[in-house]
């Protein structure tokens, strides 16, 4: 079923102890189509400035990513740059021009008001909310967020997780969220907050799935060659959402091997700079990983 | 089969957010004999000062750990007294009484000689070999190590991996011993120096197992109330070693069942201040809360 997503496109420059890129195509609604396009069809809504080029615009199409929903306006694109630190688990941001993404209002198009399965990139929650306003058969929404929102719009956040099904943030942000310091107590309060499904991200040492019914923790694929971890956390929500919006159900089984489709297209995703090795990579090249992680987690 | 550990007994002082605990009974190889001794029969090595209590000697004897190589020396017991950061992943060491433990030279009774299986906690590479050199029939030999050795004693500690079947360190030491900061290479580089087998910990991240053979990854236990952490390294150890020495093989299969032992009865470990827990923990619990972790982990 259609997956629509609504978030960032971007140029990046990010520089790791492994290498430098340049204005590299980025954003979080760019990893998590491109993984997300590996399983269903994807629907983008984002907003980029006239500079953006026909090449980027003919790599989601390639991938089948429907672009009714992206805005060009007048003036240039995001654009983000980044220096991580050598053991990748940290970075800092060097440079933001938010350009065109400054005020930037989803405008879900006709055409896309039907979708299903709904993934509301990191962003202002009121922006978030605003995509759900204009949904109208949702059935599964997942929301991202980051430490920047909790810290300032508290408020519009809370209002936000009583609406959205899903929430995937990372074990920081968790602990921010819920003031506590254990991880675990930490995902299971984020529940009490509203959504139904809670998905804590801890990097390198895999994920958490949290509801009331069942609790799951996968490690992560293990990845020795980590180039850019940019846009990990997007490709991972893409290959979930993406997995899940092409199953008959959303039962415990799939939500799991939905789970283990997202650490596959995030281990992807840091082994190059950019999005060349998520785009790159095939379903083949998908289902051959997930084979290797059930391998290297089965008890 | 019998398991042999050598290591240190000491008394702690730890204060956590959580609380705080004077003078209990600690020590590596106390910590690892009574997760150990809910599988086997445990034979201890260790040294103690004229102060060490019978009610201790009797919590030791209660759970069928042999204590003929329970060395008695005048002076007083090791003492340590430490406290930890709120959310529990890093400790200051407060205070260091080695006393009788300074100038350990552990002695094998003729009774523990023919020990298959052998476990040389935390202590001196050199110390660690010497034990190596008085077991006659050693079938599977582990050792534990720190940053403490990585940096002052590094040839002792190469000849040492040289002769061991496996090494269980933390995500920290393997990074400093390898000069790797990537973990999954990291892991895989300490087999280069000699161990068949790697097991990483990585705390409230889990453990991994590395060989040459099959790599495997376990999350940890989802403990919701950490009291105190002190030990819990030690009681993955004896978990592992302990089942393992009951299995009649050294299979993936047994290795991946001793890993989520290790991994229960070092979640025992930290639900209390000092061994509490774990000491009064029935194999039915163990069995009951592996189940669980089973549950937890399965794709």
């Amino acid at each position: 079923m259609s997956l629509l997503v609504v978030g960032s496109t971007a140029f990046d420059t990010v520089e790791t102890d492994q290498g430098r890129i340049d204005d590299c195509l980025g954003g979080s609604s760019t990893y998590f189509s491109l993984a997300a396009a590996m399983f269903t069809e994807v629907r983008l809504v984002s907003v980029v400035g006239e500079d953006f080029p026909d090449e980027s615009r003919a790599l989601f199409e390639k991938h089948g990513v429907r672009l009714d929903g992206l805005e060009v306006k007048p003036g240039k694109t995001f654009r983000w740059s980044g220096k991580y630190s050598a053991d990748m688990n940290s970075r800092e941001t060097l440079d933001v021009q938010l350009n065109t993404f400054a005020d930037f209002r989803p405008r879900v198009p006709d055409t896309f008001r039907d979708s299903p399965f709904v993934f509301l990139a990191n962003g202002a929650p009121t922006t978030q909310a605003s995509v759900l306003d204009q949904v109208e058969a949702c059935r599964f929404s997942v929301a991202d967020t980051m430490d920047l929102w909790i810290e300032t719009q508290r408020d519009d956040l809370s209002a936000l997780l009583e609406r959205i099904d899903g929430l995937i943030l990372n074990d920081e942000e968790a602990k921010m969220l819920t003031g506590e310091t254990n991880l675990v107590r930490a995902g299971r309060k984020v529940l009490d907050l509203g959504p139904k499904l809670v998905i804590l991200k801890k990097g390198e040492h895999g994920s958490f799935l949290f509801s009331n019914f069942f609790q799951y923790a996968l490690p992560a694929y293990p990845t020795e060659h980590v180039l850019d971890p940019t846009g990990a956390g997007d490709s991972f929500a893409g290959g979930f959402m993406g997995f899940l919006s092409g199953c008959a159900t959303l039962s415990l089984w799939n939500m799991k091997r939905a789970i283990a489709y997202g650490t596959v297209t995030a281990s992807m995703t840091v082994e190059s700079f950019g999005v060349d090795a998520i785009a790159r990579a095939s379903r083949a090249d998908i289902d051959r990983r997930y084979d290797e992680l059930i391998q290297f987690v089965s008890v």
